[in-house]
């Protein structure tokens, strides 16, 4: 099955798509949609879903994940994040995609093995999972990061299941 | 022309429309957009999209408006309302409409006459100043009063294009 991984932001969001069948992973793509500060912020948000629903098409994933988000201490970011959040959300849900969502400590436990881990320790990570990938920067290996959790929480649910059938 | 006001909300999205022709201002519809709690929060954004971009379809505003937001201390709640209102910002650009944002205070200013107005305030200037108004709640209420901040503003420009021409 094909995974999408979302790392929203205005400026930049990551994606990536692996393919995980069983415990075997491969990179399909992964990528980073900017959007120019200077612009007025509803054009921004119409270029970012406009990227996205074309990359979907492209792709055609059969499930998505993102990061859930804490919120910091500056709402005006928190603001702008959720805003583009939203919108990635949206594009994921008019694909008819379920949308899981992880916690950044999970998605740096699964890809790095400790919940502590860095922005560099997590693209080296991803680099070696799935081997060959040229990442696009850090957005896009984050985005990764969360399709390979997926992948290893979906792997999980279905062993889990085929031992209680 | 027709102006739309937009007060983004996740579990309630507040509409309103009306006609302005000078100074004078009509009422044409409003409502309240609700998605319930329950749901999973990418298709809470996907139905608050599907009913906003009917909305537009069916009165074709000619500019739109929301309010400024200051995000509140709360990361959750802040994160929570930027996901909702960048899905409105989206519908809005998708129409091809430019949305005009305008602080809360110039929100009260131009309503009610005073910064520091209260809801029930915004509530009886927006059905003194848009006769026969029946409001959908108070969201819709607050959605009117940015769509008449708006109309002011129009108008006031209109005037001093006119008297430097």
């Amino acid at each position: 099955m094909l995974i999408l991984g979302l790392d929203p932001g205005l400026g930049s969001t990551g994606w990536g798509i692996i393919r995980a069948e069983g415990n075997r992973l491969a990179h399909i793509g992964n990528g980073q949609i900017r959007t120019e500060p200077g612009m007025a912020l509803a054009r921004r948000l119409a270029l970012l879903h406009g990227a996205l629903v074309e990359m979907i098409r492209a792709h055609r994933p059969d499930s998505a994940a993102v990061e859930e988000v804490l919120g910091n201490s500056n709402p005006q970011s928190t603001l702008k994040l959720g805003q583009a959040r939203g919108v990635v959300l949206l594009a994921a849900a008019q694909a008819e995609l379920v949308v899981g969502e992880y916690h950044p400590s999970i998605v740096k436990k699964a890809v790095v093995g400790t919940g502590g881990a860095d922005k560099a320790q997590i693209q080296a990570m991803v680099a070696r999972l799935l081997p060959g990938v040229r990442l696009a920067g850090a957005d896009a290996a984050d985005a990764l990061a969360v399709a390979i959790t997926h992948a290893h929480h979906l792997a999980s649910a279905r062993a889990l299941l085929r031992r209680a059938s």
